[in-house]
């Protein structure tokens, strides 16, 4: 008998719950929304990017009906190519957030095993059991979306990424008529967008960014240099205006968004003037103060165009003194250090570098705590499930369902992997599944495991001795001197020293114990090097008996 | 001849300029202020901590007249001993830094050696031909000073870390009436604390706190764990007077709370009745309502309190549902992501965290914007050097000045090891020389550079790899399989099936060509693995000859 309770799972996301992806089941019927990727953690050494551990859907692959990816972000939409290895479902994606998918299978050579729909927010789409209503939201890049997903067991909103911008750059707010309707037949859950729940009161309106251009634009004496995230559209509309007005042309710097911008100027989301918009090479041989360059590079990785200008190695051009820097972005947890050095580097080669703490040139595309209660206003659901957020925004969030009267009986602060049911209008924790996420290295999906970057993290503390032996396989006497490699590990300034007082300890241990193992030889080194330089490096030992 | 132009070199602290050591030198005589450690940032793998490179000094170890520490935080304090071991020149210091310091000196076996002379604020020392006023600020310890310097060329004002709080908890406000007064007599240049340079308006008081310690306290129905600085002495006095009003006692916990405590009680900086303070074994038996405890570990590190905590790994007690855990600090630009996944672990143990966002629990030691304008003009110096700040902070501190009224031709922004000269009343930029850092890690100090550095990093994203061979001496053929070891690189899933092929690889390449150098084969063994991974591990290959 098949068991018709609407199940709900959180997948993947690091710490943030459900952030990846989202499990909507009934009976054999599953609904995916969203297929993204992390960027991993500062102590995560050597991972490339981090995705939802799938083993939940490994043996339902044949119950999904379809995959709705709610935004064109990396963090919803980057795993979908890991997806379709596994699942074969048709996508249902806005025009933009197509267009972007579309983009990354195809770089990927997996285009044609995709099954893409196009829908417009207003949309309502039969996937297996579900009826789902797209409605649209504002978010830091246009076209996202929100789900009312009509299910057997009831009318279930899921928010996306959203905020409640009233005057947005593309003059197209969030859809409140839809969500009063949605509210209207009766909401049974609410699941949303926990990001900004620790910040209090309402995130400014994109808008508020013109005025802090217009004032750069107003000063700047040479060339402005844009930084932001390459998603981000509406920033390189707001760029492209305030460069009409200021007589400056406007070159896009970087692949993603040099691609995403042509995406979104096809499809009619980025609205510039051909005449404005002119190559990099073009705008190089320009005057200073008549080009605005709008680049990638946000989060001052050594390797991004930011991070190469900011130590004089980037190929097509440098920072020259007068240039004017804007960093049009926050940076992402973790990455302050890089981007506050790659800021200290730019002032060093001469640059003016504004940024969000000298003047409002960024704002956030979540919603605030008030945003957050209107939202809840305007649902009203019988049971409210925070996501989107680390477990600290969680809680917050519900503390904020609290605040406009919600009980504890009918809020679920839950973790990946963590299974919510509604059966008969009530909701209940299921059991834990595996949601937690997995490492993706190079060409490796799930190999790194914690005791891989245990090991690295070892070696980056200390690093490693190597120690070759060469024994007479007669008489166990040394043949040569000890042959000593190190890397990550240095001998005290006096390290001649040290080396062949480490030589002289071996060859010691050997005469009093010639079949001393490759073990006790270890074990007797970093015993030795311990107490004289209170380091662990690892160590290793080869013997051959020749 | 001797000159005798007064020279000014900020020495040592990672991006922030000046922040461990200033130098300042007329003729044959050098004063010192402050002799403090940095703490690495997450890229400076295995190093423990950083001082300031004394090449500078090394030479002229015997012109130095006097050491002032300003206040007593590692910051400033933290390289005293490594100062003492190039350096005999008397420590100045007000009682609680004092107290700090020698504490501190103890510790290291240090103290016999080191000459400490205690002043009060509000002093004036001659310290070779420097004549040394101290005037009382308010920071984030007690007992901090700013220093007016008379020198032969002019006074010099160098402000330390300080703040306007007109109701600090100790009632001692920043000395308002000394700085005017220093002001009367013409002030050649003024050094400020640049820290907060990019926040606007008037840091908010101590007293703030207050009223939100008195509503978690209000609210707290079981145990209240206060996470904070061992320094933050105002804090515990602020802990102390919530539990007397709230009927809790009070322990602390922690070596380094626990004897900050103690010297501080003992030298009248924190005023708790006797009965109010218990020791953490006493609090443990009491009922949970009765109880405050005051802990370190606010920066998430694994094995500090709070750290231990949030894993369930600490030894003496644990969290237990009902705990309200309050952390009154703030995350150490690095140390986002630790101090979030500790509070994620609280909230999953089962306590309510209440951190900086969620409500005014802590606030800064810095001046913000306002002050720093207010400082100018009360001492309206002819030169303003910003220093304590990174690059971006100096020119956003600069940028304060020229609103002020001064003009670039009075303002220096500059970095570590750049000298200030002062000639005749007027400024100019001397040579550089060298002005970074040493890395400290284990018992060596500076042998770690940073060519060893990329080792680890190299080592931390990709690990290694080991093929040992045993090759017959006459013939050159193997005698045994290769012996593969790995750590921090590990196969793909179908691992066995890479660790044959590179073995087979490694035969063949043997069978071509039987003389393969071990770089050669080193070299073939990373193309491959390369190939069939994308990965980059280091590789070594040991050959024996048997």
């Amino acid at each position: 008998m098949i068991d018709k309770k609407l199940r709900i799972v959180p997948l993947g996301g690091l710490g943030e719950v459900g952030k990846n992806m989202m499990v909507y089941e009934y009976g054999e019927n599953i609904l995916l929304v969203d297929a993204g990727l992390m960027f991993p953690e500062n102590d995560m050494l050597g991972v490339d990017y981090i995705i939802p551990d799938f083993q939940y859907l490994r043996d339902k692959t044949q119950w999904v009906r379809g995959i709705v990816i709610t935004h064109g972000h990396e963090d919803h939409t980057g795993a979908i190519q890991h997806v379709l290895e596994l699942i074969n479902a048709p996508i249902y994606a806005t025009p933009l957030t197509r267009g972007l998918v579309e983009n990354k299978l195809s770089r990927g050579g997996m285009l044609s095993k995709a099954q893409l729909v196009t829908v417009q927010a207003g949309d309502t789409v039969q996937i297996g059991p579900f009826s789902v209503e797209f409605f649209h939201v504002c978010h830091s890049i246009p076209d996202g979306v929100g789900l009312g997903i009509h299910t057997p067991a009831g009318l279930v909103i899921h928010s996306g990424d959203y905020k409640f911008d009233h005057t947005p750059v593309d003059n197209w707010p969030t859809d409140y008529a839809r969500l009063a309707e949605l509210s209207e037949k009766g909401v049974l859950a609410l699941l949303a967008d926990s990001t900004n729940s620790d910040r209090p009161g309402w995130t400014p309106s994109e808008r508020v960014i013109d005025p802090a251009f217009q004032e750069v634009f107003r000063k700047a004496k040479g060339r402005i240099i844009v930084a932001s995230f390459a998603s981000l559209i509406s920033r390189m509309q707001q760029v492209g205006n305030a460069a009409i007005q200021h007589r400056r042309k406007m070159a896009f710097v970087g692949a993603s968004m040099v691609e995403n911008a042509k995406i979104a100027r096809k499809l009619g989301y980025l609205d510039l003037p051909e005449d404005l918009v002119i190559s990099l090479e073009q705008a190089l041989k320009l005057p200073h103060h008549e080009v605005v360059l709008m680049s990638t590079g946000t989060q001052g990785e050594p390797s991004s165009i930011m991070g190469r200008l900011s130590t004089g190695t980037n190929r097509q051009f440098d920072i020259i003194p007068g240039d004017t820097v804007i960093l049009s972005s926050h940076p992402i947890p973790g990455n302050e250090e890089s981007v506050y050095r790659t800021v200290n580097r730019l002032f060093r080669r001469g640059a003016t570098v504004i940024y969000e703490n000298i003047a409002p040139v960024h704002v956030s595309g979540h919603a605030s705590q008030e945003e957050m209660k209107l939202l809840l206003h305007l649902v009203r659901p019988k049971y409210f499930i925070p996501i989107h957020g680390e477990l600290r925004h969680l809680y917050q969030h519900a503390n904020i369902a609290r605040q406009v009267g919600m009980d504890d009986e009918h809020i679920a602060v839950i973790e990946n992997g963590q299974v919510i049911e509604f059966d008969q209008g009530q909701m209940r924790l299921g059991k834990r599944v595996p949601g937690g996420y997995i490492f993706v290295e190079g060409s490796s999906v799930g190999d790194i495991g914690p005791s891989v970057v245990r090991e690295r993290e070892a070696l980056a503390r200390d690093g490693f001795v190597l120690v070759s032996l060469s024994l007479d396989r007669n008489d166990y006497s040394l043949l040569e001197e000890p042959d000593i490699v190190t890397r990550g590990f240095t001998f005290p300034r006096n390290g001649d020293d040290l080396v062949s007082s480490l030589g002289k300890m071996v060859k010691d241990t050997l005469q009093v114990d010639p079949f001393a193992s490759q073990e006790e030889l270890e074990q007797a080194i970093k015993t030795f090097l311990h107490n004289k330089t209170k380091r662990r490096p690892m160590v290793f030992v080869t013997i051959s008996r020749v």
